[in-house]
């Protein structure tokens, strides 16, 4: 018999934290039933307390989720806690999860408390946790650069007061494989409870290493947990890839001698959502979801890959989901074949006039493109205008010219908040007169900080899909908008992105 | 004392060989540059016999580079090894690096020969190299899947025919960190004369595990060399990245113990010159280098980096070559001013008829955009047509009309072989028109699999450059344009992948 090991998610939490990647109710929920077809054991939908934002969003998540344990963070205070019980009351299984800083750095200079008062806090937060749910889960913030005999004695009090899970988290990437596995076989041997809880892992990834730190938790530190983001999505280098972490452990069951419980076919459909969502492209080069991953160039490889398939692939392609493009759709397709085709690729749409949304644009799409693949279909949905969220700016047409040696030139005609306006200006290229265009009517004086384009079928036939992030005292929100046209694309990015900016409110984030 | 850990960086040998990462010549050689300011230890600048074109490249760098050794890579044949050695009888420091398999999968179904083959050939090998040349790696490919005594045997009899440097690769990125460094540890203490030769690592990092295991491999094996790039490049999921590796070394210094040569002032310069090179992009939650690195969303870490910035930075930006975009150059800038800051940039451009051209793009840049950075000049002199290479398609001026409820429409004027031609098309965008309006004259039937766009200071106003990705008769190349007008952009990537299409010759590519 071997044992489990429990991949717990955090793409919504710590992934949706990295600067820029920051998503809408509808957009988590999207992720999340991903996550569940993925089979992720555990789910940290956001941080309830934070915002009434995050709050709805780990509140909607709780109740259409039923197949993975929910989670959501709070700092180590009742308010905290009682925000996060209350958005999990519809979860078939919920899990609070808890935590508090415990290096000597983070003690003085962040929190400005003592260890005795630490340890008090710690313990504190866990027994009011447990009087709200069963499942607990307490983080040492930077428990990796904590005091090996302060942080086992405030694992064994947290243990006492009824935490089921104990994170001990590599907070800033500073990590070795080596030197991480001891510290946590160290450390558990010094917690005379040790054996009441799972213990878990969170590396990221500032020196490259959070897979490896995350496996030498496991192999040589006890854990049974190991906390990951779908493409390492995550503050600064990101966290701990969930895709790579659990091709690791199927790949060296020689080694590990552990299940994973993930259904390895969804890997790839849930890299591409998120990197769609966010913005955040992956490169070409990233284990596993990488578009070269399992692409061999050199005349010697090919060679070999032809001659026996072991000697380059220690993976299948088609075992993380990668398939050829499949032709799903086209012209002549009716309601219900889009609407099919639609769950098969795990989008849900709330309403029926989200669906004749959907399937309108789904039509008008399939006139100008005669072949409609899953990646079409996917950024057709992703589009913002799709989803029943109200907006205050909808785009409705576009005419732009460019021709060298005269400056570029654009008229936009859009809505605010239903009323039809129109817009024009020139611009370095037509995509920069399009957002001036619509500025020269907006007046919002964003900054835009990323403007990226994705071909999403790999060419210009393809729908274009344009992520724009835009920055306004201190918020940063991204749009996304896809169109066969490019400038049309950048046009909806645009749009969508303010009216984020109109919608957003400030949070509090959290923990790494 | 410490040790001197050797930096080996492969990027334009292992990493030009990702399917779509090719480069031409001048290319290799901006990029050579970098490597040298850089300051590694060991530039592999190709695979001198594989093709002609190869060759050349080799025997620029060898000519021009004085700083680092410059390397060829050869099979174990007195052919390979006599073109290597001839492609760098220029070099101030020259090696020849001769690989041959020895695991019994790659024995058995990719060589065909029996192990006693393989062990002479490899003891041929080397002898033959070391009569042309005093400095000898040796690759045992797929060395960690390979059979340890027999392993061992090879590297004795190489070693004792002059090999001055005994390469263990990860071929497929199997490896774990603690089983690879012990590989190597066993390894060495079985090979009587291991003291006689420089042990180093090559790591794949098809399980996210490149880094960690290349430093388990020195840490715990005794290596001393390690083979990586930038950015991580390479085939399938990459090579280990040079950035992650050096500032592992020095932010655990404390652990490793080791000394590395790198002025990694130069790290984000060479990240941005490789991935402007190939259109590989850097995802932003790359390690080191990736567009968030360093950023800081959420409150709490906020805080926490104004009260102590050791609370979430192990590294500092500014070490790694991260500054605030500078504006160095304006619409009065003279042709001085712009010549020495190309300098700065580590771009030497050939002739005066290249310098002329490519002020020339500056100037008529400056005229559309106030301010000009470093990364618009880079992408400036990284557009195909102001390299001195024989083009056979150029841009002369494109218009172009996208209307709300009419199809897109462009017309281009190119020179083929210096002759004007027109060509126009409708098409799905303004982007597909455009490009649809070259094919419609020029019928290369060369399929797109890429097309990517990256804003180059991340707003529209900005330059932005286009990468396409074309495919042809197994051949596939990359063309980069740059323009304030994406569709312009698009244009110039297009003729430029023609060209590289037209002018790129089959050749033999290595082991990974």
């Amino acid at each position: 018999m071997t044992d489990k090991l429990i991949i717990f998610d955090t793409t919504l939490r710590d992934g949706e934290q990295s600067p820029g990647a920051s998503m809408t109710r509808d957009e988590k929920l999207r992720i999340a039933r991903q996550l569940e077809r993925l089979k992720v054991d555990v789910i940290e939908a956001g941080f309830a307390a934070s915002s009434n934002g995050d709050f709805e969003c780990v509140q909607a998540i709780a109740n259409v989720i039923k197949d993975s344990t929910i989670c959501s963070l709070s700092r180590a205070n009742d308010r905290d806690i009682a925000r996060a019980a209350e958005a999990l009351k519809g979860a078939a299984s919920g899990r609070i999860h808890t935590f508090i800083a415990t290096s000597p750095l983070h003690m003085e200079k962040k929190l400005r408390m003592t260890p005795d008062e630490v340890f008090e806090q710690a313990r504190l937060a866990v027994r009011f946790a447990r009087n709200q749910m069963g499942n607990v889960e307490f983080s040492a913030e930077d428990g990796y650069r904590s005091e090996i005999d302060f942080l086992a004695r405030v694992c064994e009090a947290v243990i006492n007061e009824g935490a089921t899970t104990i994170n001990i988290p590599d907070t800033v990437g500073y990590a070795i494989p080596e030197l991480y596995g001891q510290f946590l076989k160290t450390l558990r041997e010094k917690v005379p409870n040790s054996d009441k809880a799972v213990w878990s892992v969170h590396c990221h990834n500032d020196l490259g290493m959070a897979v490896a730190n995350s496996l030498a938790g496991v192999k040589i530190g006890g854990a049974r947990q190991i906390e990951c983001t779908i493409n390492g999505l995550g503050e600064r280098a990101g966290n701990c890839s969930l895709e790579e972490i659990v091709m690791a452990v199927k790949t060296r069951r020689d080694y590990f001698g552990l299940d994973v419980g993930i259904d390895t076919s969804q890997i790839v459909p849930a890299s591409r959502m998120v990197s769609q969502t966010t913005g955040f492209v992956v490169q070409p080069n990233k284990a596993v979801v990488g578009a070269n991953a399992f692409a061999h160039a050199s005349g010697i490889h090919q060679d070999g890959v032809l001659k026996a398939r072991d000697t380059y692939e220690i993976m299948r392609a088609e075992d993380v989901g990668w398939s050829a493009n499949k032709i799903v759709l086209g012209k002549l397709s009716g309601r219900n074949a889009f609407k099919q085709r639609l769950q098969e690729l795990g989008v849900v749409l709330e309403s029926e006039g989200e669906i004749m949304a959907a399937f309108a644009k789904f039509k008008e799409l399939a006139d100008r493109k005669s072949e409609i693949f899953d990646e079409d279909i996917l950024a057709l949905v992703s589009d913002e205008s799709v989803t029943a969220e109200k907006e205050q700016y909808g785009f409705v047409s576009l005419s732009q010219h460019s021709e060298t040696g005269e400056m570029p030139h654009a008229q936009i005609v859009f809505t605010v908040d239903g009323r039809e306006v129109r817009g024009e200006s020139d611009g370095n290229g037509p995509v920069d007169a399009s957002l001036k265009a619509i500025e020269s009517h907006v007046k919002s004086g964003a900054e835009m900080v990323l403007y990226s384009v994705n071909a999403i079928s790999g060419s210009t036939e393809s729908q274009g899909e344009v992520t724009v992030r835009l920055q306004n005292s201190g918020r940063v929100v991204n749009g996304v908008g896809a169109d066969p046209d490019i400038v049309v694309a950048s046009a909806k990015a645009y749009l969508s992105a303010l009216n984020k900016l109109h919608s957003k409110a400030d949070r509090v984030a959290a923990q790494g």
